[in-house]
């Protein structure tokens, strides 16, 4: 398991795995003050949305050390932590849960510090009781030995050590059981080759790293027996809005009569989005395509379209991991059950 | 059209375009020695099998200058072009037909110019030719206002100026008629988003460039009529070998009704391979996928897979065009009479 952070309660220092240097080299970088994690938020050294609201959390308590009003210090780091991510509801949700624990903590420093920590703690808990209930359930659909194709990032070092759908994966390791993956690149930000690739490795699962475009080719010579995906989106319906490759591969899985599971907390499905239709893609800067590698590989004036995501529809989804058990077509109201 | 040199027969110069530079610089070089053009062709500054094939001959006309034997000169030209590319068929069968022409030509150096110009002349003109029946005859199977999906390079600086899979695209803009294309960037080398795009871009053609990841996402919105790709080898019963990332499209292709197009010259059939179970797959270093363009995008120890090909089963392929017509499935007899 690859946690995001570590927190060293007697040094009051956050060990904050830089990400930014991932695949390269593994550097944890020891934060002592709010404004150093303030900066690790910002410029992404913590990514995904569960850890940067755990890095949030630890976060308050550096402020505590040494400060004559504590309860207000906390405040102030509160105040500037919330200006790090302006976009990411996860930040707000776990500041929101820090302030609430001020406000009803004790004054005296080392008091207040326990305090706080604990709701830190709790909060990094139920996400990790939530990858690992998302993994045991992912795992149940597989046997010992099989292996499984996934795509972009979902994995611990974005959450709380288990991810969504390499959780089952994570899982499988520690019970010592012997699953396999394939690891899609995912173009175009690599996300698959930079990080999924690493933690797997590191987790000791054995890993084969491929471009997305091999994976037709893989799944025809039977090397996969199932294909797990993560979600941003989960429509009433069940189609699911996903990294950009996700409905390719769910089509090339159908056809070679491969299982394709979603994997996502509860929280990913929105009762609000009817279908898939509802759901708006994002289209991301042409740079990302034809300046990838840090040069240009492209021509500079070339039409590019770069859609960050694309919907599965739930025709071509053979189950969704929650961490509340797994539903099966059809899913309304299965999602309805578990989300509700 | 695109092509991959000019002659300057008054100043006994080939221009070459420099593919090592695309795409980011159109550079042109002059070569007028033997010894430059062979540096060239083995620094693959010209590549593509025709192309090189061309270098070579044309090359073979800048040893007659100030020569005093001149049949000498354009032997010796002829053994250091052979030493260039040790691998490359095109290039030896090109230099054959020159040494041919220096035996059956006149012993003057200007007329033995004229004669050896008039064989590369010859040559080119006749995989040109190849090239315009080739686009002509995909060009039937798409209506004005067509979208075309391609996948790797298959356009004019790797030929004469057409090519294969995209010689319906150049063709059509020639004609004046509106096609518009999508280009697969191809991973790892992405011989799509650097040559193709470039290619299609400068010919005055509609194209887009996309991830290969985004494929199938492009062909659910309803955006492409069909698909062509090129192929390096064509089994007696129809089943092609091409750049790894075409099952995959065949398969997506045929899942959303879109019709499969494989574009390639008679010399690819192979009547001695059955079928595509007999093609040996060249599998390709692991850093092409880790290290893509001088920078590490994975681990650097992680395990990697990276076929150079795949092989996209006859049962996905609409029709195989080639410069002597389309030939419908069941291919077996229809490959027979034009390669026969």
């Amino acid at each position: 398991m690859i946690v995001p952070l570590r927190y060293d309660a007697d040094a009051r220092v956050v060990h904050l795995l830089d990400q930014t240097e991932l695949p390269v080299r593994e550097v944890w970088l020891p934060l002592g003050t709010v404004d150093a994690m303030a900066e690790a938020i910002r410029s992404l050294r913590v990514r995904g949305a569960p850890a940067i609201g755990h890095a949030a959390a630890y976060g308050v308590l550096l402020a505590l050390r040494g400060a004559s009003d504590p309860k207000a210090a906390a405040r102030d780091a509160i105040a500037a932590l919330r200006t790090t991510r302006p976009t990411a509801v996860n930040l707000f949700w776990a500041l929101d849960r820090m302030a609430e624990a001020v406000e009803s903590g004790p004054d005296d420093a080392d008091a207040l510090h326990a305090h706080l920590k604990a709701e830190a703690d709790r909060m990094f808990a139920e996400d990790q009781a939530a990858g690992i209930a998302l993994g045991t359930h992912g795992l149940s659909l597989l046997q010992d030995g099989a292996t499984v194709m996934t795509i972009c990032h979902t994995g611990g070092v974005a959450t709380s050590g288990y991810g969504t759908a390499i959780a089952p994966l994570l899982i499988a390791a520690e019970r010592g059981l012997d699953l396999k993956a394939f690891a899609c690149e995912t173009r175009p930000l690599l996300q698959g080759a930079r990080i999924t690739a690493w933690e797997l490795e590191k987790a000791g699962v054995d890993v084969t790293l491929i471009t997305d475009s091999m994976a037709a080719f893989v799944m025809k010579q039977g090397r996969v027996d199932a294909v797990f995906v993560g979600a941003d989106r989960i429509a009433a319906n069940g189609d699911t809005a996903n990294k950009i490759g996700t409905y390719g591969l769910a089509v090339l899985a159908r056809a070679h009569g491969i299982p394709f599971y979603v994997s996502a907390p509860v929280s990913t499905v929105d009762p609000m989005t009817p279908t898939g239709d509802a759901i708006e893609i994002e289209e991301r800067s042409a740079r990302e395509i034809t300046h990838g590698f840090g040069r240009q590989t492209a021509p500079e004036t070339v039409n590019v379209y770069n859609p960050a995501f694309d919907v599965t529809p739930a025709a071509l989804i053979s189950a969704i991991v929650t961490e509340r058990g797994i539903v099966r077509p059809p899913f309304e109201a299965g999602l309805r059950a578990v989300a509700g």
